[in-house]
């Protein structure tokens, strides 16, 4: 019996056409697909062959855990199957590929990687700007609210580097979250909250440090959203012209 | 006459099966391309109806100056054509996308832009790697080194968040960068750099942040390269063993 293979595979933030094209390949040719609950569901329909198993695993509901998720995924791949893992997003930022590739390793199991479109770009898509305009910034830091030990990042440390910041899973805490950033940044740094960034459901707003967590949660919005933050989020306010926007399409008055 | 339209396109990192789905797309319609010098030249057969105008801008080489370019994309699209602009990566991220996005929002030229796969998130692929591996790190930093005013990053600032560097455009100074970090970082902090990630001229070399500069120069790697600097760049050490790399593929054993 020959060995499988495993393809971690990146969905990008959401609409199937940010998929790139070798990931679609990659799905039309998968015998097992193990599915994370942020990729939209519509992706099976590019795994045809496929059984699907769908392995969510969001923070406080019910969840798969992820040394079931790695034992399937290795026993599929042992038994002579190409198991395509699907990611949001790109799978070598937050996720937990690491602990996958590191079982895969483990028990010599060939995989590739598919890179992808992580959210935070998605979100700077929506909101028309540049995540490192170089009037404002050198670089752009992606960080996770939702640490290991439930202890907080170094706000101050990262407000430091001048960089763009892209919070990740930081809008049940965003409160807090900008509170703490309020201490290092002043109030008036610009800021936006971008949900479901890449898809359909998209919708965003933009305010100061300040305003922005009672301005994102009076308009309802939640999980999963990207937090920016930094001078070149203030781009966005000349940019998003909502009466400009064009009905049914992703163009817009730039 | 009607106004047109223009589409800031990610490239990726090279091979154009890393293009998305919808960049395709929009290469197809394009009436007129304006590529950049790191794109993959072979992305032109995807808009075969488009008459491509190269506007390379490397540091140091002869050059297209900004406004050119700006001027350009207004022009065309002021004439009613759809415009396609193409950039290696993302867009967003480097590459001066906000100065173009602020030409066209002043022209009211609608826009829409494409994310893709930057490099340094092809780099970590290359190398097996998860960019953030929660044993080691709560997110990742891009940066460049390259800096408007030819100062220097802040590098203990950024050293001091934690997370993982992504050092883009810094091989011309690969030995004063490091040596930079040595003075904030432990000498035996895990690096590496991938020149020409996501190509099929992808090389790579891992060493200590004490070696990775001579190891890189030796090795006769340069630009384009992203040199990669954190613990979780550690993992690479484990996950690259190239007598297992199967001739001709992307698949490795992990």
């Amino acid at each position: 019996m020959t060995t499988g293979k495993v393809t971690l595979l990146s969905a990008g933030p959401g609409d199937l056409d940010l998929l790139t094209i070798r990931a679609a390949k990659r799905l039309a040719s998968a015998d097992v697909v193990l599915l994370d609950d942020l990729v939209n569901p519509g992706i099976v329909a590019l795994a045809p062959q496929a059984r699907v198993i769908r392995v969510g695993k969001r923070g406080g509901c019910k969840s798969t855990p992820q040394a079931f998720i790695q034992r399937l995924m290795l026993r599929y791949a042992k038994a002579g199957q190409h198991v395509v893992r699907v990611k949001g997003g790109d799978a070598l930022m937050f996720g937990r590929a690491g602990e996958e590739l590191a079982a895969l390793r483990q028990a010599r199991i060939p995989c590739e990687i598919l890179n992808g479109v992580s959210s935070g770009f998605a979100a700077a898509a929506g909101l028309g700007i540049s995540l490192t305009h170089r009037d404002h910034c050198q670089g752009v830091t992606f960080v996770t609210a939702h640490l290991r030990d439930h202890s907080e990042p170094d706000w101050a440390a990262l407000a430091a580097t001048g960089t763009t910041l892209a919070i990740y899973m930081g809008m049940s805490r965003i409160e807090n979250l900008c509170a703490a950033l309020m201490g290092v940044l002043p109030a008036s740094t610009p800021a936006a909250v971008v949900q479901a960034a890449g898809t359909a459901e998209e919708r965003s707003v933009i305010a100061s440090l300040e305003r922005i967590a009672s301005i994102a949660l009076e308009a309802g919005l939640g999980s999963p959203a990207v937090i920016l933050v930094g001078n070149a989020i203030g781009e966005a306010v000349l940019s998003v012209m909502p009466e400009a926007f064009e009905q049914g399409s992703a163009l817009r008055r730039a």
